[in-house]
């Protein structure tokens, strides 16, 4: 069975591993990203350590080696705009890998590179047309189309997250207004916590739970008050998942995916949100193109970057 | 040069034409749809006759015969959910017109045609990934990907008019809420100027070009009075642009299209809607998924329909 090297770089972590042709993680390891020394070698050289660890003791089996890597890619391996690496900007890395170790390198943005490995080997396998979001403190989703990951014409693209539910609606970090991550992104999920508890002096178990302090208030702390029953916690989860809806119905109607899949910390055990999803979708999009759609909590774990990684290695 | 029949199917006429592989017209005529009879074998019988025109007098040169027709279309050539037709719900449209004329037969739901006719012949020639938009009564898209008309997974998908832009906006009659069509459909342009009159009081050359009787308001009648230096359809014109450049901003943080091609009449010598789009997506889309995007009025003018349905037997 082939094998490819994965590497899942983050601006504190890379995490590198060997993965085989079935999605299974054969080995893996963390290096530091040294991002803080501010310089674009050294978190190169970084990800060269991590690629050596991930080929040690393999042989002509290896296939190739993925990179899942924050920021826009273009069609030729460049990568740019990624804030959190320094110089991570114009970089050709597809080039760079290609020349050190002679093998064909896969450079994918890496929310694209999840959702390419959780049609490959998690929740949307065996389906055709898929569409992945991941909920952190930013929003980030990738799509596959007929078996392939959907790319812009020229850059990576696919920022589901920065598609409007609201065009009046408040601004985002990345200077459109109303983006679904507005909405749903972690900060604004707990704000809008913060703003529930100060605002109707609600008795929320939020507040309780936070010791009353706002500090303390995450998704996991609203998720557990839902638990116990409180109804604040509940209209801000259900809201979630109306605003989630609503971008997917718009997608449902472009593009008649069969599955919808959502990994991030905020979708883990939150039935509600996804009930409420599916329940916003019945109702507002199309029904031809909505029937059969399923939306299902991603499927490949922790250590989802690196298989996924190693997956664009199995491309078709 | 090979050749193609192009039917454009209407609820009340149906445009047949042969059409030659560089998008000339060769021949065209139209004939009664018949909707009226209420009986779908009446309906196919005028097709067949307007196929007959196209193909009388030709030979071999005849590659195929595409189909422009409303609803939507599976990917076997089954045509649903078309109001305006008899029975055209669950209907073999491309296996009926194979069988009869023993030619390709391409059948397409008609604004994905349109928009592959502008890839192809159109203002979207020379181009790799467009996103076409024909506003009317209703506001219809399609999508060029990478070459490719864009559909969903099983159906034609791609309703563009029905993605949203408001979330908890107004109720559109697909069921959805704030989707573009309702803010930039006709009707609700018109509504709007209504609305204008009624609440703000106030003077607006729309209610008197309109002989002050509401029923007069056309777009057109919006446009000539915004020409003519009215302020209130000066707004309103500007809301369509900052509508559209919403929905667009999202499609290009999606696809990253080079070309935005808008077709219909409201989109006519109205360069204010076209310049608030761009200037939209300029200011709200992500650097680099928007440089060198251009918005552009579509380009294949009243024979669209049959020219883009003649464009269709010539997919790669």
């Amino acid at each position: 069975m082939e094998k490819a090297v994965g590497i899942d770089l983050g601006g504190t972590f890379i995490k590198a591993g060997l993965t085989s042709e079935n999605g299974t993680l054969l080995k893996n390891k963390s290096f530091p990203t040294l991002a803080e020394k501010n310089s674009r070698d050294i978190v190169l050289g970084q990800m060269e350590k991590a690629i050596n660890f991930a080929l040690e003791g393999t042989g002509k089996d290896v296939k190739g080696i993925g990179i899942g890597t924050p920021g826009v890619v273009d069609d030729r391996g460049y990568v740019f705009d990624s804030p959190n690496l320094p110089g991570w900007e114009n970089l050709p890395l597809k080039k760079i890998f290609r020349e050190k170790f002679s093998l064909p390198v896969t450079v994918e943005n890496d929310v694209n590179t999840i959702a390419w490995g959780e049609f490959l080997y998690g929740a949307g396998r065996g389906s055709n047309t898929m569409i992945c979001i991941t909920l952190g403190t930013g929003v980030g989703g990738g799509i596959v189309h007929n078996g392939k990951l959907l790319r812009g014409r020229k850059y990576s693209a696919v920022e589901i997250g920065h598609m409007t539910i609201d065009h009046r609606g408040p601004r985002c970090k990345c200077g459109n207004y109303g983006c679904i991550e507005r909405f749903v992104g972690k900060e604004y999920i707990i704000e809008r916590a913060v703003r529930a508890i100060k605002e109707d002096a609600k008795e929320t178990l939020i507040y309780s739970l936070a010791e009353r302090n706002f500090d303390n208030i995450t998704p996991k702390l609203i998720k557990e008050a839902y638990r116990q029953g409180d109804s604040v916690a509940g209209e801000i989860l259900i809201d979630v998942g109306l605003c989630l809806g609503a971008l997917f119905t718009s997608l449902v109607n472009l593009l008649n995916p069969e599955i919808i899949v959502i990994g991030g910390g905020i979708s883990q055990e939150a039935d509600i949100i996804f009930e409420t999803i599916e329940k916003t979708i019945r109702q507002r999009a199309m029904k031809k193109l909505a029937q059969n759609v399923k939306v299902v909590p991603a499927g490949l774990g922790n250590e989802t970057g690196i298989i996924s990684a190693g997956a664009l290695v199995f491309q078709k």
